[in-house]
């Protein structure tokens, strides 16, 4: 069933992975910090967040070569976000992916100040890397988008909540905003992204926002079901980290069957709003299935 | 003799002062994170960054009023920057400007976001605050600017050479490297988004490149002079610090007396560049000669 979604994964995950790297190389800057920033970009992952990018604009019958530089953004910063997040003042994480984490390898100091230059250069991918027909304006639109997804109302603020909520229970709805504010926003970056370079009309983008609401707290529920009964050899982290640490997850409020039937939902309803638009359905149905099936 | 820059210090730090806790009282953030960065962006300081961009605006004779936005956005910038620095894993004070720094208010982790905040909202300054009269293109100018100054080829390549350099002698090219990075670049963006704001001939923008690379290493120079010679109470931080720190400063390079002649030289050369310009000089030349005199 998955055969179409496969085979794009395969290969925009390699498109990904090649150009990814070119933008910090050729950034003049000391060699010690590109290393640090090259190490934890090539250090694997999905690279969902690039490929929901091209999916988008590929649903939409475009040029998938516009959206390489957002892509590689959305990706670094990600990529930052992580190295942070495993600092020990955060999770205190020595491996990511099997590897030892940034700050493992090459000092916190520079750590820091790794995820603050990808941070600061992701934007500059889209300001300035952008295919030249893409007016000032629509790039102006996705650096504003990507600053609501990743900053003090998106990323870094869900992050915060977060950590408040570590060590008491908290309520479904808290849980909803946190993870919105942690994984949706960015992801849902991505589907906008897309659709905006796909000169996509406003209300489908609108919906596009709903539909990257439901794949995104689906996304997180399905990785608290991991947590529980992942492999971890496929996952490549501790499996029961989430209980160990006391931390809230759909499956702890929800129960395993419970938060299973929640990630359905919002599968079903992310799959009923593609429905309604203007593109190619097949591919973002079977990204729907994925992220309720993913195995790590 | 400095009657003018005086009164036009005093008036546009109050003006930022009081515009820069809007952009953070506007977002739809945490309170904690909010708190975190409302602290250290109301911690004081010259406001030299933002002051600059006006002072530009001004000795052009256009609206400074258009230039408050991408001043607070230098000003975030830079108290991103002293927030990681001050983390223990870098630099690892307790006080700044007199003050418990961030992390030994709000803990390390909301330090680490809070300044990963004002780094991702400062851009936001820029591509959607400022007037509807700055178009598009000039706007995605600016924020290119802000990334060269502040990310891996500025502030944080900057801050990579100066750890790199720690306990052991550098030369004094390799010392205006580091200061070209962390000090010089930000100053010099401020200038330049004047320049750019006020429609300032190419030429002209260039030059004043220039001039801001002499202002911006002549700031650094005086900081290593009063770091021997200052005062402690006007300077809100221990004195000698560098020396115990086996810092390698101008002073430590060149003798106090060769840095107080470097200083002058740069100055000449800065005031040398004004001359040259279609603007009201004398307010730039009275900030040449406070950045070589200041005594904090």
């Amino acid at each position: 069933m998955r055969v179409k979604l496969d085979g794009f994964l395969k290969t925009r995950k390699a498109l990904i992975e090649e150009r990814l790297p070119l933008y910090i190389q050729d950034l003049q800057a000391p060699s010690t910090l590109k290393q640090s920033m090259l190490y934890s970009l090539e250090a694997g992952g999905k690279r969902l967040r690039p490929i929901l990018v091209l999916a988008l604009l590929h649903a939409y019958g475009k040029k998938e070569e516009n959206g390489i530089p957002v892509g590689c953004a959305v990706e670094m910063i990600h990529t930052y976000s992580l190295i942070h997040d495993d600092l020990p003042c955060m999770d205190d994480d020595d491996l990511r992916r099997g590897k030892p984490t940034n700050h493992k390898m090459f000092g916190e100091a520079t750590a820091v100040l790794a995820g603050d230059a990808l941070l600061t250069e992701s934007f500059k991918l889209i300001t300035s890397h952008m295919p030249a027909e893409v007016p000032a304006e629509k790039r102006l639109r996705l650096v504003n988008e990507l600053i609501s997804a990743a900053g003090a109302e998106g990323m870094v603020g869900g992050q915060i909540l977060d950590m408040e909520a570590e060590s008491r229970s908290i309520s479904l709805q808290e849980l909803q905003s946190i993870h919105e504010g942690k994984t949706a926003k960015l992801l849902s970056f991505s589907v906008i992204a897309g659709a905006v370079l796909a000169d996509a009309p406003e209300e489908e983008i609108e919906k596009l926002r709903e539909f990257s609401h439901h794949i995104g707290i689906g996304f997180q529920i399905r990785d608290d079901m991991l947590d529980l009964e992942g492999s971890e050899d496929k996952i490549g982290k501790r499996i029961g980290s989430d209980t160990t640490n006391e931390k809230s997850t759909y499956p702890a409020i929800l129960s395993l069957e419970g938060a299973k039937q929640k990630l359905d939902e919002h599968i079903e309803q992310a799959k009923q709003l593609i429905s309604e638009l203007s593109l190619e359905k097949e591919l973002l149905y079977e990204f729907c299935d994925m992220i309720a099936r993913r195995d790590h």
